[in-house]
């Protein structure tokens, strides 16, 4: 059973989702996750503290998503493991809709409020990292400067492409395939070692 | 001087840049524009249609700011337009920051309400028809769908990119070396013809 604080979390991650960060009062989270507005406070502190955690919740949450497997699949080569954690992120799930949606609000209020901009940028570096460290074992002999970028790029792009899917300019079997073609045109930059 | 409506739009996209789509309201708009919410009604009849045509006046606005140029400035090479017009999107002057502000914020409204998202995905396509033209002149031996697809994903990687400054992950140069290295990447998958 998940713990109070993690309901709470979903729940936000839902209202989020649904009607905006700007949209997220502590009285509707509270009525949304079904406890006191007084345990969100015990919990989080304030409205930063829940958007915060938040922010960190849909992180991890992605971060399972993209990675988890049965532990009875066949291992994937690196390139697999690569195009598998980034295309992940463009499924049309209501877990991946509601965390995509999620995670460009908070990106998008990080342009207007400054109290999210920290935690938002540790967030991008650890996805970016995360990701710069696959193409490495699919590019091993690529100077690490170019995994760092390719994987900014890589990630920049999803996160455009997410936003055009969520906002109905693009579908998701053809936001999958432009992504595809990015992926071969950076590793194929990186070289063929 | 700038005809009433412009007057209107100009302020509608300073007001969107400061605050968000969600908080433009017919009202602080006639403040800002210094008319009366009347005049608003007469030029836009809703709020919806002050949205719709504040899309279009910042598209035309970035078509101008990426390709206007000096009548005695020498001709560029289509590779140096191609970088050029995508470059000058990722500009820390207050006009590209408050276009590409207003441009996310009606990127992120689409998300939840549908009213915009056709104007949108019009205005994306039209964006991207330019760039594919562009990549077409460069590499004018690759088929009509690759450029498209280059198209769509340089675009993309903007929107990305530009989210990512705009909310403080990362800065102008370092967004701008991102994007020359897309453009390098996907001339080289267009081939050398």
């Amino acid at each position: 059973m998940a713990s109070r604080s993690t309901q709470i979390l979903e729940a936000a991650a839902r209202v989020i989702a649904r009607r905006g960060v700007r949209g997220l009062r502590v009285e509707e989270l509270a009525a949304e996750a079904g406890v006191s507005t007084a345990l969100i406070y015990y919990h989080f502190k304030d409205r930063t503290g829940v958007l915060r955690r938040t922010l960190e919740f849909i992180s991890d949450r992605a971060e399972r998503y993209t990675t988890d497997r049965h532990p009875d699949d066949p291992p994937l080569t690196p390139r697999d493991e690569l195009a598998r954690t980034l295309l992940l992120e463009l499924q049309d799930t209501t877990e991946v809709r509601e965390n995509s949606t999620a995670w460009g609000e908070l990106r998008a209020s990080a342009v207007f409020d400054e109290v999210l901009r920290e935690d938002l940028a540790r967030a991008t570096l650890e996805w970016v990292q995360e990701v710069a460290a696959l193409l490495g074992r699919v590019r091993p002999m690529a100077p690490a400067s170019a995994h760092a970028a390719a994987a900014e790029r890589l990630t920049a792009l999803l996160e455009g492409l997410s936003m055009r899917w969520l906002s109905g300019a693009t579908t998701i079997p053809h936001a999958r395939e432009l992504m595809h073609g990015a992926i071969t045109a950076e590793l194929d930059a990186l070289g063929q070692s």
